[in-house]
């Protein structure tokens, strides 16, 4: 995955690909795609719509539907059929984020520099807000296109299962029973696979299914989303301790208030960098199988990697 | 609709049919099936999944799945096909019931003579064994065999739909939005529509879908389930008014004492009773397109009707 010489000479690297546009075009185009699927504002009762779309339209900056459309893209299928998945996947991310806010859960007043759900339109209200979110992402996950190797039973299993009460919710119970107590590097991972890391795989395999992938194909992009996503939670426990609460848009240094374990609380500042690293090195290696087409995935990883907020 | 002689002489009346009998055996195959559709409950993390089964197993009726296999019979279906459909429902009540309880919401201490799931569990997980319990929902739905007329994609628009931010979501956004104001009958028939007729329709018309029912049975059973559905609620309002806690199994005069709209209060108590009965009559007219196999289906409208808890 290092820098290579085309026949005409020209120096091609991975970092030739223009992520920055590739980012901006995916939350242009999954934007779009939501503002048609979600119910509009007005629509009665309008309280719910107004708050459903309050979270989803917070300003995300839309990495699972991003994984997703490039890991489509990777096993040569086109945006348009993930999107439809991009867009549940994110549906998901936004209910999970209003729950996890909540006065009984993280009790987080902020949420990318905007007040959390609850804090603008009460916790009843929040709460299902949340529910409809969760609902409408099967709604629009149902609208995808049918493939071959991929019927909608086996999307259906995929999702529930990344989201149900073994992975996404699994994280989140785990979560909340450390609080306030020692836990290990074992048990922190086990809340970081499941809280964070099952939807963004999940995000990635939905992209290859979308495209109608092989085995192969698959099984990389579970590796691939299994690393990045831990990646990406180490990243997180970083920033939490080393950014500003306005870099962050959410109130940082919340862990070690909250006495909640982190990464770096457990191994440390530098090995969890080293860690993040490898990680995503790791992830990179899983990329070989698609040749030349998962420059998107690749800078992906690149940027959860480096980024600073 | 009436008693009608056989040939044989022998005077045979929907009365004949055994309602507690079907009641009984719905709710053993239900709860069977349940059983092994949900995570047990040693499965890590072994909190939500108690706090999802305390929820599912606290002796509900299972008047859902009863309409949703009494429709799939009428259309001339098997039990087995619909139930996964008649699970499914009932996650979906079971998660609504735990959100609803909740202090945020209507802040109820009991169901069905047990403490509530938030009042065991505490309101975070209780939050996240609703949240739970509507993805299983999924889940269980994605496992029923496949019929000609009603494609995968059909059968989840019409769940989320039932289930979504326009129907019983938004019947719980109008009930929260009501309280403590005086509102008219219409907007009572509004949050009775949604909140509960919603879903009880959609039981109905899961269960045709799982018999690969017609056009002609469809709507049939879209109509006796939106007047069973209401009828329902009207009775459910009459019983608040005019039953004990105990008689109950939750807080009885509660309505009245949070100031909130009720039939009886608004219509008063006999016109409430007349109102239901007339519903019912209408529901049971629904059923002459099923000739004689609609028996279940008028045995549960006449006992939702009668019904003293």
């Amino acid at each position: 995955m290092s820098a290579v010489k085309t026949h005409a000479g020209r120096r091609s690297t991975k970092t030739d690909f223009d992520l920055t546009g590739f980012l901006n075009q995916c939350a242009k185009d999954v934007n779009a795609a939501l503002e048609k699927f979600l119910p509009r504002a007005t629509i009665k009762p309008s309280t719910i719509h107004k708050a459903m779309r309050y979270s989803i339209f917070a300003g995300g900056k839309r990495i699972r539907p991003a994984l997703c459309i490039a890991a489509a893209e990777a096993c040569g299928g086109t945006r348009n059929a993930a999107i439809p998945f991009a867009c549940a996947v994110e549906c998901i991310h936004a209910y999970s984020l209003i729950h996890d806010d909540l006065p009984a859960m993280d009790n987080d007043d902020f949420r990318r520099g905007k007040p959390t759900n609850h804090k603008v339109f009460g916790e009843g209200i929040a709460i299902l807000a949340g529910d409809a979110l969760l609902t409408q992402a099967f709604e629009i996950a149902a609208q995808a296109a049918p493939v071959k190797r991929y019927p909608m039973q086996t999307v259906f299993k995929e999702i529930t299962h990344a989201s149900g009460s073994k992975r996404l919710i699994a994280g989140q119970v785990a979560d909340l029973e450390a609080e306030g107590r020692t836990i290990t590097e074992k048990e922190l991972k086990y809340i970081h696979e499941n809280k964070t890391s099952a939807l963004l795989t999940c995000s990635v395999r939905l992209g290859g299914m979308a495209a109608n992938c092989n085995n192969t194909q698959l099984t990389a992009l579970t590796e691939f989303g299994q690393r990045v996503g831990l990646a990406f939670q180490v990243i997180d426990d970083i920033l939490d301790v080393t950014q500003s609460s306005e870099q962050l848009g959410k109130t940082a240094g919340k862990d070690t208030a909250s006495q909640k374990a982190t990464y770096p609380s457990i191994i440390g500042l530098e090995k969890s960098r080293q860690k993040a690293q490898r990680l995503t090195n790791e992830a990179f290696k899983q990329l070989e199988v698609f040749n030349n087409r998962a420059h998107a995935l690749h800078g992906l990883a690149k940027y959860l990697l480096l980024r600073e907020k």
